[in-house]
């Protein structure tokens, strides 16, 4: 048997699912304060990018683990939240992140994707490459997530 | 620009990668406990699966918790294992995982990859199927794992 | 300012949360198969225990990451039963385990104790020791989980 | 038996564990653009605070949880850091964080203390407490992670 595929495309039950997202989006002031920009949003995926900034980092120069984990944790909520009903809000239960390699580079990039959407708690899994000119995009983080959904007041 | 992918193929650094992770396997008495073969070995890949067995539930009939979280720890301790050079051990350090879906089926079938193959700590993603006659595969478990590589003794 | 504490005293609010959990555990076949006993029922905590066993070991003769994960993932989930309200079920959402130690010894203690009881989220964290005959306890895992709490059928 | 304890206090190895700790939090820029200090540095146990800043929230107000989670991130990191020997720098491999109760307060006070000190790997667990005016400490998040040690360059 072949391996079976862990990625199915749901249809979203929002019609208006990227425009509650980026709406949103607009009001997580962090996302500002450290310039990220939302770069793509389907149902069940959210692309976020933001480029290095040297008040971000750690002691070695790289950008802190907290805000790699900051975009990439946005990256699934917003994934979460584009497949949720009109009139739910989402918000973060728990993330694991592994840190896989220093986040050096000029660009990082979270993609996120909905492993499954439930009525009530939905998991994502997230990604974080750095991007140096002349080299190929590089894995820097990776995360696991679980998302609460609830109808907003 | 289209999104960069994370999974690299690298080659193995020990020839003999299957031979050994498939003793090593075969030492893991659990394993036999719980009446888990290992059905594929490839350079940063591992799967293994095993039948549902009803001295192995939690409450409500369902497989527990912890014994999928033994088959896709083994995969991805295996996984590791594929990548390392001759002569060393590997050992998990952490895993994290999320439990999607109870854990019913008559099959369930682990799957892990490498994310990134390191010098002393590799990183490896799992996934855990449910088989049923007459449903496709269903997800019910992910991990995201860490794990150490030594020379052995 | 002296540190706050993390840890709250609850009142239950089944007063027969002991019976409920003692009776739940003892259908966890699992734990049957393992050996495991529940040796400790108190609102907000429980500890489980299970001897060594040479049938459930990873290649290196010590107990499995994941019969390690599966008495504290029970400890962490009965831990948060003890505080639910009557006519309610607990499932496990998703945990992470560190293993500190190698998981070698002659008996196995898992410990849990409820961070936040939630009406549909609980927090728990759970810490498992090594016993061996003529030395301390050993740390050899930590857990920090979810419980989904919900109305039963 | 009474519970084991799972808080060992070990000696530092680097009698001057606060000055170097101190210093390398220094260097980490986001440190000073969130507004943290570190209010805290014992063997073994780091506390990292910060107030509220308008700037560094999510959709609703509150402080993102990639913010409390790299002043968390910081305390785990810098509480392993005063248990290495002299020469040796840390970093983190991965953190799992649980998002107990929403990041609302004046203040918020991250606590991380270690769980094992090890050669190669070091575990830690950090709290995170919202501070507000007229109430009690509550627990807003909690960590479990794994940090690297290694000679410095």
């Amino acid at each position: 048997m072949s391996s079976p595929k862990h990625v199915h495309h749901v249809e979203p039950k929002d019609p208006d699912f990227e425009q509650k997202v980026r709406e949103s989006f607009s009001r997580q002031t962090l996302m500002t304060t450290i310039g990220a920009t939302m770069t793509r949003v389907e149902p069940g995926t959210v692309e976020i990018r933001m480029p290095y900034d040297a008040s971000l980092t750690q002691q070695n120069g790289f950008i802190h683990g907290g805000i790699i984990t900051s975009i990439v944790d946005s990256a699934c909520g917003y994934a979460a939240f584009t497949l949720t009903p009109p009139n739910h809000d989402v918000l973060a239960v728990e993330f694991k992140v592994n840190l896989i390699n220093p986040a050096r580079g000029e660009e990082f990039v979270a993609t996120a994707h909905v492993l499954k959407a439930g009525k009530n708690l939905s998991f994502c899994e997230g990604k974080v490459f750095a991007i140096s000119e002349g080299h190929g995009p590089k894995l820097i983080a990776a995360m696991l997530s679980t998302i609460m959904s609830r109808m907003s007041d």
